[in-house]
């Protein structure tokens, strides 16, 4: 299914005298609109191709309907949702849910649908039918050297697949750790895992980059080997200028002041990618923005400042991706407000007067530097995020088109009620 | 020190321009603004006493300047706060930090101030010079009744002083718990604690009420007598129909969801009131609203929801006061900074639609009512909140007021720049 | 498979000499071994049947071989535990997970195991192929009256299937709740599982117990219907006396003093029951005693002294069950090891000289408290605990002798090495 | 006041019967008891002279009586702490609370109660009366260059007077941080910190270490910049290899894996020393192994094999030392249960069969490593530190008879009920 141009235009014809007022009075309010819309118009979310199914819990899974079965209906999904907010670009492939039989085939998908391949992503936390060796007891980590080679393998099998797609990044997201006091040596666990990542390190083609994923717990529960940002970093450090750390806003203990780690990273210029979500508890892998919005803001606060000072382009020097799991939504209206959430709080965080805010920092003024980064945050830009997708071509509310345009309804029949999207 | 009403009117007519193009741009976006208003210029927060001078933590205190040396320069301090945000025209006093010594003078110079007296709070978290047994393993719980026995009449003698100054409630905080296992027996503590507030609940006058509130930790950092909003309740409930649970904000575990105890305290019957403050870590009593702003709305949605459904005055039903410590802030600043943050949240949730969110909810469609109260909190309220303001005689910019008017340089000449407030 | 109890004797045999040694060095240290003896016999802990299949997490699961394929070799399993520890006298069901076909048969080989039936669990967290309505947006909770009452049914189905074997008890855990901001009114959604649960009470024999579990997160990541201790104890309020808490020690926000909770529910008379296991972030579900075991002492402790105070019955008058999750361990010697650990910690908190304790703390004796309670905790009981074991027809080290019998390579000659336990 | 040895001689005498029945049943329990005696023997915690006197919170202070009023009366303290446990044979300063007026005889008094100067303690945390600049807003990080100057010239005049004293290594906690987003330009302060310890760096002694002490939160309650073993041992890495990481157990996120961080930090070679203290909540100071006793034996666990793996001393290498508060228990007392939580840890530690261990986790047999950590633990090695002690010249029961001796009473008697000791 596609909506057409011309639809969308429609719509936005109907919106357009309402939408015009708004538009006027925030570019009456900020400084320096047309520049804001011309950065939002480039900043592109790359949406991974497991987020397109509904979601589970280790208790259960609610199955929506009309997934897709395939890569090419991933695709498909993800290009209605890029006609739609003109943000979602980009594409993040799984190995092995995603295994493109024709690659040029698949490429030229893709290209139709507006989509270049984002960061290709690994996967030695499960098993895999017909799969040698089990992952239980860790890949890159384990014990044994057998296992930690086929772990190695699929991770270059995976840039292999990037190659033919023109992705340039891999992100390695290991879930290896520990369940148990006692199970792991931490160190000899950490000497695995850093010599596993060299030897996959080394098969990375020059224009790549390797992302070191970190998560401090789930589905292990006692120790994570890749556990939180300062071991990424080692890892990091260690593998080669090639290598970044990747920051999932869900992967950390509870209260972590993950704006100061953003801030260090690009300090160290290290910081790698983002992989978007939010939560209350946990790895709750919640649509972005829906929990607290005030610290993504925060985050983009320092990502703004921190990529400008070294002179770094917002659009393409860091990986941008949506991580999500979709339990109790509609997937793709799901990423519709994840995308939405990080368009408006990218648009605040341009908005924030950083002149001003240096000044107050250096007089220690902090109550002037809250007041700075909330006038911010408490601006409306919703116009000016309407205004940079309709003239990128998307839709100026592209969840109301979806719904009237029956997007769910015509997939499920298309597909039926009882699909389930590869991997999940 | 007083800011002079034409004063403020000229400040305000410095911004009209500005300010009326705002205004009209937010009444054309929301629905019965006129009313909205009216409730934004009813809603008043009570400002506690020892808010008024610069906060400490155990590792030390960074003293400001021109600290209220007196009762009658606290209320000074919060006359000026309400003259500025005509938001703030109450005071909660804490005894024996604020024993009035002629109650009819400073009663006058309350009202002269537009200031009403607020709920009383007792003290029995501390040993005061003099005293003759002591708190340090307890009050209320404490296994000697004559300890017991002390703490229930100083409470008994705060109500008397609050009597004389017009306050109607009275407001229990107990430290009391443990620092170690073993160290309490937690079925006596509780008997011992409802005991002893049964016996300051009969001392209460007819009119009165009694806020229970409850804290997870801190200072003891084991156990908490009244540890949680399960416990404050089972208290309340003994006591009766004029006892109530208190909520702070800062004083729950991780992550506990907060907006869902304030509708169940609603739903029975049983929520008194709430002290605001922000956190991230603890109790870390930060300004309202720098931390979780979405939160607080979350919050305000259940409030304003749950006391609607009751038929309760938003204004006067429920005890409304900030509970911050201003450790690196001027405390009048912070102070209109909570202030303004809570009135913002306030309209914020006044806008959310009602009809529409319960219709979302009935069908179960999750994204849907997302999309209506992050509307609402999306929603730039700043100018209704200002005209509110206005309308009752105040400040369009409160915190620019008090900045070009020199307020706190003004303070220190008074007072000195090495005063400290009573109680800190 | 079985193990011969003269087996289990001949292993005894080969450890009497040390055990012996070590049998008379710990009644030396102790008063009253032999009524503690007495007390560790008659203490059985119920076994779930979905915890002897590997457990899993959203990521995947990795399992092990030799799972009970049907209600009958789970009986096996507990039965071969049972054999070995003698503490492992009781097993709860999941319906549907174990639909007896022929109660009688199944009681028959139950009794032969010498197992009794314990709480029946019913599940309203799932869809199950062929429900004809979903769960997806929870079940007593839910705003579709039909939805509620094919849960309320499904409940009472439950029971009629308790009722055939014997059992006494339902266990009612709901994950009824919200994923975002907004999905759920949260006072009605109290109000319909209030209903439900009343008219699932109306149901209960005379005989038994209701017991209503809450949990604090996961499956839902925004809040939970019945949340924490003071929301259950609200239902088990209303419904009535045959209504109970259940603790499951997993289900709490993070540093909550559980032990606390436990002294105030049997303060209340409202503690029924509780699922033990242990954890480091959430619902972990790992091993009892692994992570924490003094918190597990500290429960324990206030669970003996609760009890002695109501003249309650240790083994009898609450319900004692593991809940835990296998996911890298063999079941069977994770539940061996789970066992152990509950059985030397109610050792351990027998031992306190709860006279002493009481003296302490009535002179505020902290240091003294503290040493009374770690001299207890410090106590090297596992001799006392084997000796209850061999008394009772056990093994003095159930683990070894499961090993030396090649159990699990047994079961898996069995039933092969790619079985999926029912439920999992 | 001081405890004659012949006192402490008769005391153990009278205990004599019932200790060696204990040793000898705990000598056949364990392998190479005789090397772990030698090793208790060895290991010394430093006392830090803070923690002498009755701490407190910010809500108030509950003093006790007899505290010492001087350096030297804290030099008495610690001499009878020693005397007692021989344990405690190191005293750790703090400047400015306890400056050497007299470095000769300060160090004659602590070489007559068989005590050696431990780390130096810097205090950029407080303002000091009469010094210039405050640190409201930060000492090394602050944006102003004379306040950095003025904290590295402290941190200088520290070093001087550890020189005098005979330490050889400087500790330095900064609170440095900021109470509110936006307040701190986080890599400014990052850059500025660490070129402020390189200041202070240069100045070093060539046989001295720096401690570099990292601490998530309080009191600064939205960011710290040095908040996590990350952001130390970057430090540690640019100034030197002289500069270590810090590790104190309360100064972490929820849920954090300590070992597993001490684990890295010794792969590293950046471990340097420990603060030993316990905690629920936070930074909450309790009494070593009052709350986690788990937890602290896995740490040493990871202590024992990473220093053996390295082949370090465990009594030299590491800065060992108790940072506790003691608010409602004697200080003396509660440092007596806490060295003895230590030393107990310790020998369990020691009794791990790590050969086994290890072996068990190339098998990642989980069951029997968590059987071979959990054997140690559980074990009761009371009788091998109290002999241990004994040898030393120390009690059998440093707590009975410090209770039988009256020091308490003693001290009070000498000193005075209202003393607090300097610093509190």
């Amino acid at each position: 299914m596609t909506i057409e141009k011309y639809k969308i235009e429609e719509y936005n014809h109907q919106l357009m005298q309402e939408h015009q007022r708004k538009l006027d009075f925030i570019k009456d309010e900020v400084n320096g609109a047309e520049e804001i819309l011309q950065k939002l118009m480039d900043f592109q979310v790359a949406i991974p191709s497991w987020a397109l199914g509904t979601g589970g819990t280790r208790f259960g899974r609610f199955g929506g309907g009309g997934e897709p079965r395939s890569l090419e209906e991933k695709i498909e999904d993800i290009g209605l949702l890029h006609a739609l907010n003109q943000s979602s670009g980009a594409i993040s492939l799984h190995i092995p849910w995603d295994i493109p039989e024709n690659a040029n085939n698949i490429k030229a998908l893709a290209a139709q649908n507006g989509l270049r391949f984002d960061a290709m992503n690994s996967n030695t936390f499960q098993d895999q039918p017909g799969q040698q060796l089990s992952y239980k007891f860790g890949s890159m980590q384990h014990v044994d050297k057998a296992v930690r080679r086929q772990a190695i393998e699929h991770n270059i099998e995976v840039i292999k697949y990037g190659v033919e797609l023109g992705s340039t990044a891999l992100t390695v997201w290991l879930s290896d750790g520990s369940c148990f006091p006692g199970q792991l040596h931490f160190r000899r666990a950490f000497q695995n895992t850093l010599d596993s990542l060299q030897q996959v390190y080394a098969a990375l083609p020059d224009n790549w980059k390797m992302f070191v994923e970190y998560k401090a717990f789930e589905p292990n529960f006692y120790s994570t080997t890749v556990g939180d940002w300062g071991q990424s970093l080692l890892y990091a450090t260690r593998l080669g200028e090639k290598a970044y750390t990747l920051v999932d806003l869900g992967h950390h203990l509870p209260n972590a002041n993950i704006e100061q780690i953003v801030a260090l990273l690009l300090m160290e210029g290290k910081l790698g990618g983002f992989h978007f979500n939010d939560s209350k508890y946990g790895d709750d892998d919640l649509t972005v923005g829906s929990i607290k919005p005030y610290q993504l803001f925060l985050i983009f606060n320092e990502l703004v400042e921190g990529m400008d000072a070294r002179g770094m382009n917002h659009a393409t020097d860091l990986g941008w991706m949506i991580d999500a799991s979709h339990n109790v939504k509609d997937p793709l209206e799901d990423l519709l407000q994840s995308v939405e959430a990080i368009m408006l709080t990218y648009a605040q965080a341009l908005l924030a007067d950083r002149k001003m805010l240096n000044e107050a920092q250096l007089q220690n003024d902090v109550v002037a530097a809250q007041e700075i980064l909330q006038a911010a945050f408490r601006t409306d830009v919703r116009a000016l995020v309407a205004e940079a997708r309709m003239r990128a071509g998307g839709a100026l509310k592209p969840l109301a088109v979806y719904r009237k345009e029956k997007v769910r309804e015509n997939l499920i029949k298309q597909r039926g009620l009882k699909t389930v999207a590869t991997g999940l």
